[in-house]
């Protein structure tokens, strides 16, 4: 269908159970009709180093064809240390280049973190919104989804049972969705 | 004229010379046919203080009109040891209450930031984006205008000489009136 | 007696009923002997303008000669709109000017904060942090005391009665006079 | 030398020619007598996955053990995105797990960063700073040593030629062995 908007999903960490993995997962089920999730692992990518960045791995090419290939992206990022995750900016490096060629430019993006300490991952969030202005990527603004205390809101095999969580990332697409779709019409010149 | 962009203009400084307050000056001669920045002077507003929130001074009540009868907002930020300048983040805090009450949400936003300093007043711009997550300001991403070494970029009485600051202000302010007149537009519904 | 610590205690908000005001009046009940906290109150500082730094109002002056006499600071942070309150900005600026004469400059200080949501004020927290490098404020590490549901850890009456909130303060003031007492000795030359 | 002071000078970038590993090398040549900076290369080590923690690879391991042999740590990082880059992220990430196990934990620390544009990678700093505060690292507070238009203030093969650079590196490495020395003291309980 023309009108399908197709967003690219990313946990930022690479641990098996993540909850963030378990978080992407969740808005995949949780997406509306007419928009879809596919989840992207960040696994395999390399190390970022400026004097290879003219010779990309083809992780890295595969990566970026992909954040151009979606509508939108939505992240969801671990808290390590007060911060983002190294892979997950390391990720974000790694697309961004070289200088000139990023895929992240201009598109409209959706971010929410977990986390199992009382501010669920929100560290990490500022950090990207601030990453997002070099990026030029368009950050959703609210709801703001920070799910704290994580192992009391998925189950043991991942599923995210708070239904609280839910209506937040059901709410947190429906608004990348809208902004897709803004950001797609034409704007009309004042008459 | 219907279609006409009213934008509500406002320095981060009380000083009568600030920079900031020139840097909006010189955004109002800049701002294209079609959109108008009045400017706001932050003088007189008191210091918050929760308790007399539903007993707003008429400073308060006027500042909380304007923001409302604005179609978008232009803030130009001062920075102090390494932050947003108190008086201005009292003006954010002032205009944002009571709860549930908040002038600015939804509001269309772009910020830019004088300092004489190297930096330019960009670390009071990130404070600036984060509070906006929680107001639900929508803030242009790009250009990110922070005029450094401002000293070097005003004359004596004030106006701005530099026009690499002047292309960015007139480039800002095009994406701030694009903003808007997107958000003004229905989303059509997939089909 | 010589060793007795003095603490400048400072809460970031004017509200009567205050947590913040609350946390600072339990931490001066927890302060462990030695050392002793006085409680500034901030109402009746004056919006900051550089244009009259030089003839400061009574209260900065007095504000100032408080910082300066007492051996270090605690301050206890509201968080507004995910920053710091302008009142607390406003009045570490007050302070820290004209140039070359801040009062804070080389203070040991600790930060703490409490709020109604379950982040407890932390944003507030790291933009403290971020003004402290510009003003060589040398800031207590950890504990990291951030009140989240404050409602529930106050009494009516404003007293803490969290117990984990007060074993967390104490180590924040045991800390901070460490970090006093260890900064007001000489450093021994290598041999 | 029972009194040498041994630094752990890391650079933020993988990079052959990065700007901050020169810094780090003019660092080595700028420190103090009784004082000397090791430098570590973070080529090699992995991406962080939180599922092979206990089983860290041997670069791991000894970056952990040089850390922890050091008396204190000297980052230099670049800025990319306007944030860390993922590649230093990572490594502290990697150096702070097990939980309990971070070879971080209480080290005095001091940063600094050096990048082509205005702002010199301070917004990295801050970044930085923000994770000491869970890692417990002690920051040098100032000075902030931001080398700005960095292609100019390094010759072609890598040396630091900026005299103002020089001298505050060279002070932020006097500060920092002044905290180290202070650190190690008994404090003198008070009488």
């Amino acid at each position: 269908m023309a009108d399908q908007i197709s967003i690219l999903g990313i946990a930022g960490s690479l641990r098996k159970d993540s909850y963030n993995k378990s978080a992407v997962r969740a808005a995949q089920q949780l997406c509306p009709d007419g928009a879809k999730i596919e989840i992207y692992d960040l696994a395999g990518l390399p190390l970022f180093n400026q004097d290879e960045e003219k010779n990309p791995t083809p992780k890295v090419t595969d990566f970026k064809q992909k954040i151009r290939a979606a509508h939108d992206i939505l992240i969801s990022t671990a808290e390590y240390n007060y911060g983002m995750p190294g892979v997950l900016k390391n990720a974000i490096d790694c697309a961004s280049r070289p200088y000139g060629d990023s895929a992240w430019n201009g598109k409209p993006i959706a971010i929410m973190s977990a986390a199992m300490g009382t501010a669920g991952g929100l560290r990490a969030q500022y950090q990207l919104r601030q990453c997002f202005v070099f990026l030029n990527l368009e950050a959703v603004v609210q709801p703001e989804v920070a799910i704290a205390a994580a192992h009391q809101r998925f189950d043991d095999k991942g599923n995210l049972t708070d239904e609280t969580s839910k209506k937040m990332i059901a709410q947190l697409l429906q608004n990348l969705i809208y902004k897709v779709r803004l950001m797609r019409q034409p704007v009309k010149a004042a008459a």
